[in-house]
């Protein structure tokens, strides 16, 4: 069984949306990664810190779906990340009503030793210094490293990322974020100067618009699933990167081609979990759900090529 | 061969883009559509109006495609309708700079004898009454009627546009259009909607971010192609609307499964429209160059089924 090993945060998060809004909850980069990935037949562990404000019921969620969080470190008398924020009425943007890093901010990364083989590391979105220590203490080149990050550690650690961007072979940022790193509005100039800093593969994500994959030349596009109703985004973009790395890491092979899959994988999965708040809808999604949201990105997307050039 | 009946304006364009500015070059709705339908089989008319200010060579252009003008009525000592506009730095917006109807204001079209049976009715973005004054001439009711129409008349003569959106088979409309129509963010929501105002199909535009066509609970989605660079966006949509109706009236076939193709191609010829000033680039797009770019298209969306879902 492949292993992926998932580097983020564990947190609380408060959210505020046009539906409602949530008490501290579960949240984080890493519980939207793991969850997501869990879907598929891998072994993962997260690497992470927490204070002992932390529910132990919420490592045994993770556990419980074999994510091996021994490189969780708990620290005592410590505080856990909190997260919260308040959507605009149409979901497009949110504002930060509050971050408290707490425990995250001294957070030294310990990969366990059975995790340093792993075949694909996804690191999720934080400190770059936090994901390169990670790329560090690997004892050998996984097969794929992805990375996922945001517009923060631009705007205040960008050597740091630059650094990290080098070391890695997927990229996943959104479209905003792209721009931003390179200076290009097109998405197809950005992606090429990505490409320039590192990595061999640049996803950019474009929220309800889907997300695009880049390799050089190549380019493939899956959409976001069009949904009734999205209540609540937060999460979207690790369950996506989580579905992403844990479908490359069970299939065991990182063609374009599978890559492709990999994707729609990712947005499938995205598209659950903004159904309800926080974690709930991936905990209890089922591999009926899954299979039955797939057949609907086929239909949606897949078109006959026979038709195509009548003549 | 089909026939294919395109009713909308001709019309003198001036545009500002970031990247330069027009004089008064050749536009209007019914000049793109019937440019992009002539790309397939069929046998297209034109009713419009200009005033006898609008140069024979344009005439003589559209008609050398095989594109019938004598729909086209001349208003002696008229002048042609002038629109200029400018677009913002990202090209996501466009002010009106100056909007002169002209001979449209008056324009009563007649559809020629034999345009009354026409396979498929194009509709361009025009005031409702004349769309629907086009109806009422048909000597017999078409395969499929198609209306493509924008704010300014949900804004100004609703009334009139809903009553011919009641005859229509296939609706073209953006994404910020549906909204507003249906008061619905959703576009889900909204498709729903607009189907029980009338139309069978519901297509939305959402400009860079592809397009989407609905019939009931079945969707597909294309995207439009990523370009490096997109020069001016006038006349995107007709071009869309004119490869998706001229492709339908070339094949014949107007199943979901054909539809589909039919949006890809109006997709296809739009990332060509935009790439010169006014209709540059579809004047001289040649079978090859539209053809490989189809390829693209396809591998831009088109995955490996059997991947999906390993097991």
């Amino acid at each position: 069984m492949g292993k992926l090993l998932i580097v983020g945060t564990l947190a609380f998060d408060a959210i505020e949306s046009p539906f409602g809004k949530t008490d501290k909850i579960l949240g984080g980069a890493a519980t939207f990664i793991g969850l997501a990935a869990s879907k598929y037949d891998v072994k993962s562990g997260i690497v992470s810190v927490v204070g002992d404000d932390f529910p132990k019921e919420y490592l045994d969620l993770l556990n419980d779906r074999n994510i091996d969080v021994s490189g969780v470190e708990i620290v005592s008398g410590g505080k856990t990340f909190f997260w919260s924020g308040k959507y605009s009425n149409d979901l497009n943007s949110r504002e930060t009503l509050v971050t408290e890093l707490n425990t995250l901010a001294d957070f030294k990364p310990v990969v366990p030793e059975h995790f340093k083989d792993a075949d694909v590391v996804m690191l999720g979105n934080l400190d770059p210094k936090i994901q390169m220590s990670v790329i560090k203490q690997l004892e050998k080149r996984p097969k794929l490293i992805v990375l996922d990050t945001m517009n923060f550690w631009m705007d205040h650690t960008l050597d740091d990322l630059l650094e990290v961007i080098k070391e890695i072979d997927v990229i996943t940022i959104n479209d905003e974020e792209a721009r931003q790193l390179t200076n290009q509005h097109s998405l197809v100039k950005a992606a090429a100067q990505i490409h320039e800093m590192g990595p061999k593969y640049v996803v950019i994500k474009k929220g309800e618009n889907g997300a695009l994959l880049f390799e050089g030349n190549n380019v493939f596009f899956a959409p976001a699933l069009p949904l009734k109703e999205v209540f609540d985004p937060t999460g979207a973009g690790d369950t996506f990167a989580g579905g992403f790395s844990g479908y490359l890491t069970a299939t065991k092979n990182i063609s374009f081609e599978n890559m492709k899959n990999a994707i729609v994988h990712g947005s499938n999965l995205a598209s659950f979990c903004v159904e309800k708040f926080g974690t709930e809808r991936m905990q209890n999604l089922s591999k009926e759900e899954m299979e039955s949201r797939l057949d609907q990105f086929t239909q949606l997307t897949q078109f006959n090529i026979e038709l195509l050039n009548p003549s």
